[in-house]
């Protein structure tokens, strides 16, 4: 079998994607626009809940948006002005609709429907322990214990309740929930996950990314800050900080890869961060060459900064096919690399004869930046310089990103110059992890306080990894043991 | 729209069909079988859930066993030698898959998988409580309170934990459940609901009625008793008497209409008893006509009892069609009666000048006896006498039949006379209760302690009813508040 | 796999019913209700084509009337007051949806579309002939024939085509076709296949069965006779006879199997015939014995009648499941006659001990019988007495029939004592030729000019069998080349 | 409803392309990957017909080619070393089945498939003669006209039939058929459609672009030259020139916007052809800007050419989302131009304040240009000059090309000046058809024997359009008269 996105089993993977809206005709259909401008952040499935004022009502599907929730029927279904929704990219096999969120749980208070992205990097020990109180999980998914933990607070109220759930979880967490009451949305104290606010019209909107507010032709307000709590109810927004303060630490790879080029992440322009970084890697490893060429679409903005910062002209020497599938059975032995080829095909007349300076943004695997550089040599190019738009990816991510275990990550098994012999390029080079900091506006990284969260970098993890540490959490509560088939 | 079914909307109606193996190759193909011949106790979905020594594996499906669980695809992902399944019939407009059993939660126990047959009557008094102390149900359904008794059960082992939960709920249940130790199959202390063991090869098996083991090819052994639990695990079949002994009262509508007629209830065959009732009502309300005709096929065998005692012919003036389709588009007002006549059709030549003695085997709403009567008199029956093989059906059931509420229910509304002119029949008689209890093999009905439960007649119910007493329950707990759409 | 279906493979099996409405609201309806009646004369895929004056609208689907034809959606889109269907039982592998009819084709005089109910035993031979000239066959159906024949006849009305492309034609033909100027039926001249003629206020249906006149209400006006021509347009019904005409010979199978019970064929109540029939059978082959047994529910009509005339009781030692799936999974060797019991199931409580006589309507491949037969006697039945409702069948019809080749047919390969030891009963009886005869009200079968086609009994063929004399057919030809997957 | 493609709605559509494989392993598999190659000359629909030697095997399906061509399931069934390909891009509302290709026939001479890009501008006239003579159309494609010739043709061979029939036909085509006795390709006499050879190992690859032999890793040979037949069978390669000869004429359109920039189409890379585009229009209507926009991804190798002639910075002002679906509700009338923004959406920090040339390869409606615009004054642009890779679109397309109709062609109602005005740019501009010629590397047009089929901008046909001058032709011969539902 072939995969038509090679490219996407050889990049780190946001995990999900979340939008609300608060007050708004039509609730339903801006999520479903919203979670379609998110689509890049969780392909697996999404869903949508709303709340009418009387009864929640929701749709997941396994799948895209499009195609799931632009029908009128379904959207007809999702009454309400206020709902919520999530795009979710799985981490594991276990992909059943009974994980796909926004998950809801019938609480004494009514009512409680949840969205999240990032991950709770102590959710095997806390289920644990609820389940041994009697808890049922519906799910394998970690959002669930948070569920648990509100259902089963000492405090009175729901507010409180919640509160209580969320001092118990350790990782990240960009939430948004929906309660009879009003939605409450909140990011962690280190602010991880990315969580923005807007205005369109009278309504609040919350979004995992500023695209998202553009789309449906919101303006923005501002970012959520780190350990903030919002509740948006009939009286209007509140803000609490019932966290302790800490210094923040988002994540560094969402200016990297995982959010779209045109949006703004803390402040930043994520394109002309991206163009910054390309300048940054033309300063830090120029080479003599005759073009610089994007591995489309992730390194276009990159190697467009190259090429100016070095004078070099930029051409698509490498032309990706807009028709993507999943897989196509493979015809015979004769055709090599053909996987690679029917996502992205090399635009020979260009490439023959040429030295090529090629663009990347990450190396995950490198299984694919070895068939699109021997792509390249087959199309006639005499010389490849690989360029890479961040330094090597050498630890996992526990906070909401896909990232394979260490073991498969080519960083971490092996130098650069060992990485260019298996690659099998002229050249090879990757951004120094000040120039990424200096691309975002930093004079360096400090070391002592860092800016960002850059552990898949730095191996430096912002919080403790308890699940990672308690070796006895038997196996059968990783995942539920029945398999719906 | 017009219903092919007319028929299914004027029975009471079973609620479920429960069916466990344990211990043979290809459990859930047994259980398919076993499922498919207890298809007429549910018929708006079905489920299986095996154990193969580690995992739980499970489908369950709205429809027919038929056309759901006979491919090879799915009976061969349910792996495992012990495996339980259930037909749904459903109360309420909520017929989501979550509903639909076997039922599963993970415990601190491991997997614990549920099937039932009965209905809770204190379920929503319970329910109320678990919410508020923190449990999440799943489900609208009455099954998931026992789950979450076990769940939260101040007992150490699973089954101090399940004896515990069954102590707690009232009404009727024949259970069967799946857990890593074993299989747990009980039956209420009044046996309000059937449960029979048979023995195929070295695998036990356990059914709601007889003809379920017959069509896999099992020995009967016996009726699972009223209170009394079983337990079939790798050391053997235990059996325990966890409750307080209380006189049975099986369910008199079982023989009357609910069961197979191929099939041995409570030691009866219920084919000879409905033969009996035929009887029976031939000698309590005799009338001079030219032949006994049943309605198809619930009438059957009644009739041919009837036509044995009094002499008269036994023949088919209706004829039954064996498509049936839920609904179809009415296609203009020139056509009346053209609901009943898609399923059951005058067999207008041998109907035509005859005086016909119409037996069927209760009365509910009565809105297809009058289209019945109707059809035939269109088709030129002369007379036609009205002989009912049960007591006029006046009361609700609360133990896992489908009535409707009493208001519906014609017999409620108006005495025999009333309905023989609503029903425009020239003569209606019913089965007295004696006689029923004759036909069953009692001298009579013994008023002061009744062999049956036969509530759905006399208004006599065995238990309380706490729900209906208990006016405090909130109206949101009755469903969960979230509309999957 | 096993059936549920046994009996099905070992019938004979009808291949197709029509029904047709010329000027009525919602004639769409209409035929989904007449086919939905019908359902029993073809159930692999149905059609239906609707005349709204301008355009011609069509479904058609693989599967039963009910789950097809039964949705708003799918009738309201089927507009015009004129409409034709068709139930389709499949002889051969080859069910794509090509050959579902009714099927359709624009002519120089406009759409035609057409129902056909029999067999072209000539189909072959023509099509090759077509071809050479250069039709294009859409589909492997005998009946596309007749429209390659009226769209390259010589004539120049649509009618005299119509008529010049039947003259050429031999074998069986019941049609219904919709022109833009009317609709078309027309019997073949020995009238094999049924039709007849009804009214429905002032619209005209055409069925294959009265029983589908009495589903939509509509008055039964006559039979169309052997050889007619029926036009009905907006100038009214007019009849012609463009035939020789001939000594009709109808399809004495219908009576003994294919029809449905409460309809009237040739003028004959078929649930009266089968009871006369059984009770030929009890004057021709009396044996003492205990009770009556029908193999329901094709043998229960007989069975009435046999237990009538002979004063032995008729008790239901069979019980038929009326859920019925396609296959289901074989768990394991342990289980014989698995798949009989699916559908069948023995009355164990009244067999037992008990001398029985078994009564069906005919033997094919005697594979179920052979089945039944050991059930019985596993249930404890004493003794089995096999009578069977026709003569032994033993030769294939090609009038548009579903019969195994020769070699399959018990009765071709064995004499009557043979098929007993094969069977295992006790002792076994055919109803003799001329009692069937008697049944249908003849005095004997006149060898000289027989009153129906009893082919499949005698091997007297009405028509010449053209493609079976024609060795030169090349294989091609029996099928279209490309298989659509 | 908002479409998410409404760039879509605004392009000329090339209708069709196809791919042929003779003699390889995996035919259907090679197949299957040359037609997701080719994904962007029909997205409607496709098929494949494979011949073993015996049978031919077809599956089409509405959709893409991933998801209906990609499973072992679909692609085991299609045997044989010899297959053919289509996809469809439906100029109709008629997009049902039996329009898909490969269209199939079985002829005296056994099997025929045949693939078409292109358009028979005498078809209706074509199809009336035939259906008058007894031919029955099976779909409203102009194809099958071809077909129907080829069967009534009075020559012998097949291959006679075959070049009468072309030889009766008007207008363009590129075909591919499958016959039992080899592969037949032919190219229309001017060659207004592209198709090219290829050789993968031992087989030969026939296909609408070169991209589509990259893919499948096959090495081109030549183009089919215009005019000529190709026969492959066991015998190897035949080559014949069965027409007049003829000066070329192929269509100029395919290097403005139908290929894929990495295909090389006439012996001109599509890519560098369009660089060369962006220059000439550089040079023709230079501005003072800030920086060259593209709109993705139809304008990007134009912008490119663009920037390097006149040295402005390239920048992606305008992000393109991956994902599109079809249509999104629209959630209410306060947001403005959301269609628009679901597939492109402006890079907001990049363009505010900014002076931008906008670079777009054609304008059809106008209608999306407008909105392109509106979303970059509204993200702040200050201002926008747009320059358009090809003359004014003002004539529709009769060789297989969906056009709108002239009144619907913005160029055809309007001057540059008013088209300026309707679009609310503050310039623009579009290539000259001399510079368009240039850029093809012809010194200019030669207007007495043109290099190039330019119609859509000349109104300078090369073929004579029958149909549209044929007055007579009866309405209902356009469209079969059944709609299939």
């Amino acid at each position: 079998m072939l995969t038509t996105d090679p490219w996407e089993d050889d990049h780190l993977h946001e995990e999900c994607g979340v939008f609300g809206v608060y007050g708004a005709d039509g609730a339903a259909a801006l999520v479903a626009l919203g979670l379609h401008a998110l689509q890049h952040r969780g392909q697996e499935a999404a869903g949508i809940t709303t709340f009418d004022g009387r009864d929640f009502h929701t749709h997941r599907a396994m799948g895209h948006v499009a195609g799931n929730f632009d029908s009128d029927e379904v959207i007809r279904k999702l009454k309400g002005e206020i709902a919520i929704g999530h795009n979710r990219y799985s981490t594991t096999g276990e992909t059943a609709l009974r994980n796909v969120q926004p998950l809801f749980a019938e609480l004494s208070s009514g009512g409680f429907a949840i969205c999240h992205n990032g991950n709770i990097s102590n959710a095997m020990t806390l289920r644990r322990d609820l389940v041994r109180r009697g808890s049922i999980f519906q799910s394998t998914s970690d959002t669930e214990v948070i569920i648990h933990l509100v259902a089963t607070s000492g405090y009175r109220t729901l507010l409180d309740r919640f509160i209580d759930a969320l001092k118990r979880v350790e990782g990240a967490y960009s939430l948004i929930c929906l309660t009879p009451e009003g939605m409450l949305a909140c990011r962690d104290p280190l602010g991880v996950r990315p969580l923005v606010l807007g205005r369109l019209g009278d309504s609040y909107i919350l979004a995992s990314e500023t695209v998202a507010l553009d789309v449906v032709g919101a303006t923005f307000l501002r970012a959520v800050e780190p350990g903030e709590l919002i509740i948006i109810s009939p009286r209007g927004l509140r803000s609490l900080r019932p966290f302790e303060a800490q210094r923040p630490r988002p994540c560094i790879f969402e200016h990297v890869y995982f959010s779209r080029p045109d949006s703004v992440v803390e402040g930043n322009s994520v394109y002309q961060v991206r163009k910054a970084i390309g300048a940054e890697l033309a300063r830090e490893s120029a080479i003599d060459a005759d073009m610089v060429v994007p591995v489309p679409d992730s390194g276009t903005p990159a190697a467009i900064g190259y090429a100016q910062e070095s004078g070099l002209p930029f051409e698509l020497g490498i032309i990706r096919s807009h028709y993507v599938g999943r897989t196509f059975i493979q015809p015979g032995d004769q055709i090599r690399n053909l996987g690679v080829k029917l996502k992205h095909n090399a635009n020979r007349a260009m490439i023959t004869g040429k030295r090529i300076v090629l663009i990347d943004d990450s190396i995950v695997r490198g299984t694919t930046s070895l068939k699109i550089v021997q792509m390249l040599r087959e199309a006639g190019a005499e010389e490849v310089h690989m360029r890479i738009a961040s330094p090597p990816t050498r630890h996992s991510c526990y906070y909401g990103v896909d990232t394979p275990e260490r073991s498969k990550l080519l960083a971490a098994q092996m130098n650069v110059e060992a990485m260019r012999d298996y690659i099998k390029v002229d050249s090879l080079a990757f951004l120094s992890t000040d120039g990424l900091y200096r691309a975002l506006g930093e004079a360096k990284r400090n070391d002592n306080a860092p800016q960002y969260c850059d552990a898949c970098f730095t191996g430096d993890y912002p919080t403790r990894l308890t699940d990672q540490e308690d070796v006895e959490i038997p196996d059968q509560l990783s995942l539920l043991a029945e398999r719906v088939i």
